[in-house]
């Protein structure tokens, strides 16, 4: 397997749209469809991320950003898809003192660039504000620049795209303010202090806050700064502040439904399966077609049929001359865990008998998809049969 | 493999609270929690199941109550949560003209009973109320017995429980009205008409409707009789409706996260996890202990770390006096593969030395957890080894 065609959890990824810059500008080649105008990019650009939440609504004891998906926890997957995008120089997470060391061993473990961090306030807006004064020119012990524009996100939304954050951040820089929103799913309802219906709000007139936003630094910091402690302690809505302090009415926009936030047990999974499909979509499985050649390609045009893959390459061995094939596997397979690559071997019988063949091609394409995407480190070293 | 300890896709199965009674009224031994009264009882309690929808917020062609998650269609587990409580006598499920015919073959592949058939509406309140009419009395060709209670509910979400149903029940004897709700997960924000935030929601203030909901049958059916058509059309909630033609205010009363709806693809994953891991802790796994019986014993300990299980069983064969084990194996799975059993093998190395005993049964825990949760078919027939 190649490293570098994968999007492995051990891996940060790479960037997005070329190397990083010197951070005083966007790079030439916006994505299509971004809607981006040259007049429109601010200078620089950072990100806050509170993560100092504890998952009390998750029914677990690891806060959710720390929960393991695949083995790695759920907040290194958003700060990979942060890092991927170049023009985004500083990203400040803010923590709480209990896993500040923890959070360090993570940005360590995973290579993790261009973070800094902060320590996270008792409520979700004192977190975001500990986050902006680490950007503040104005704090005495600030070891960052102030950006044009800052990002606000949060660290259970693992699947944000370049494309939404260059959006809201050039909406921000026109509008002071914007965020990305959704329809709602569900009805929402009003009720009284009885618990019984008062009245049901019409779903089309509605949206749901989500998340990124991004704001003129100057905008959202004086919005922090004059903020009541009543806000500070209660409010949930950076957009609200900009509104109710700086006057800034936030420029809305669609989000695409993987904007969701991870909440509850079934999101832990639904994001599992995510990353899952996502890393099914970039493998890359290596093929030696010296012998064997037909069964190989053969073997190729079927699995395409259960993988959504950008490339096929396989080692083909045949067994007969290497019956040590089984312990080899096991042995290689044990080394190359280490470094998070999963490998299994396949025994194809490539019968004479055309649809034993066929049977047995498809089996092995079978198998094949379900090792790559349950991705399950229990059957790396097995050696399966079709 | 115990046919009746498990909940495998292809059966309906048990009666949560005893055998299906006659209708008239609750078994004798309501679930613990649930808030009953005896007083509060209703006489007979039907179901409606709107599956019209069209799925256009998943992104995929087929209708999100037909996706299929380990092979068995959505809609599908829905009903089995339904039919699982046996005060419920009748069951509607309204479904389009086009889909009628493979709505039958579902029922009768998966063995439903209790279901009737009514033609979807045009848009949800047209085919709840078209479910309604089946139940009603004063319909000339009605089939059923009008219930004094009906729920409605949807046909995707699927991991309804007795508890929740007869809570709302209850509280619809009581007030005419009454369905499930839950915290808003993000703020709810209202937009100008030039796409700017104009005011957010105080988001303690508000709940997101959910379902299961239920109705007094006549309060429910009077409120869909007078509606407008602009109702018909365009409403989506059903309380509202009761509040608007009946004047009743609906009993809210909070549900667990489980009642979420399957509305994007994310959901579906999340939908198909949550179901393996409902199998997975009801798993029984085959155990002859007359052979080897030390191993089997060591290997449940290791295994109960792995899987939360009610009980475990094996059988366990020596290998060395059967080598064509491989062949039987497979084909056993494929027979038993038919009555959707997964049956892999497994060889363990039950080593003299201590230490690679251990790691022995370490790795075969591993890999017998992986199979019971992912469930995936193609490791059907396979021998793995630990």
């Amino acid at each position: 397997m190649e490293p570098g065609l994968h999007s492995r959890p051990a891996e940060p990824g790479r960037c997005v749209s070329g190397p990083p810059g010197d951070g005083s500008a966007f790079p030439v080649d916006l994505p299509s469809g971004a809607g981006a105008q040259p007049g429109g990019l601010p200078g620089t650009v950072a990100a806050v991320l509170p993560a100092g939440g504890c998952g009390e609504r998750m029914g677990v004891r690891t806060p959710k950003q720390f929960c393991r998906l695949l083995e790695r926890p759920l907040i290194s997957y958003t700060l990979q898809a942060l890092e991927r995008v170049c023009w985004i120089k500083d990203i400040v997470v803010t923590v709480t003192g209990e896993n500040m060391e923890a959070m360090r061993s993570i940005l360590q473990r995973y290579g993790h660039k261009r973070i800094s961090l902060a320590e996270a306030g008792a409520t979700r807006h004192r977190s975001i504000f500990n986050g902006l004064k680490a950007l503040a020119e104005d704090q005495p012990d600030c070891k960052l620049t102030k950006p044009e524009v800052v990002i606000i996100h949060d660290a259970v939304r693992p699947f944000v795209e370049e494309d939404i954050l260059l959006r809201v951040v050039i909406a921000a820089k026109e509008h002071g303010a914007a965020g990305a929103i959704r329809p709602l799913v569900s009805t929402v309802i009003s009720p009284f202090a009885d618990g019984c219906l008062d009245h049901s709000l019409d779903r089309a007139k509605y949206r749901a806050s989500e998340m990124p936003q991004a704001f003129l630094f100057d905008v959202i910091y004086e919005a922090y700064q004059q903020c009541s402690d009543y806000d500070l302690e209660f409010g949930t809505e950076c957009l609200q502040l900009a509104l109710k302090y700086c006057h800034r009415k936030a420029k809305l926009i669609e989000g695409p439904p993987d904007l969701w936030k991870v909440t509850y047990k079934q999101d832990l999974y639904a994001a599992e399966s995510m990353i899952k499909e996502k890393i099914s979509q970039e493998i890359c499985v290596v093929m030696n077609t010296k012998e064997e050649e037909s069964i190989g390609r053969l073997l190729e045009e079927v699995l395409r049929n259960e993988l959504n893959v950008h490339c096929l390459d396989f080692t083909l061995v045949s067994l007969t001359q290497k019956l040590e094939s089984l312990m080899w596997i096991r042995d290689l397979a044990k080394e190359v865990k280490e470094r998070n690559i999963l490998l299994s071997g396949l025994l194809l019988n490539s019968s004479q008998d055309e649809q034993k063949l066929q049977e047995s091609l498809g089996q092995g394409a079978a198998i094949i998809a379900a090792l790559v995407k349950e991705r399950n480190s229990a059957f790396a070293g097995q050696v399966l049969v079709a």
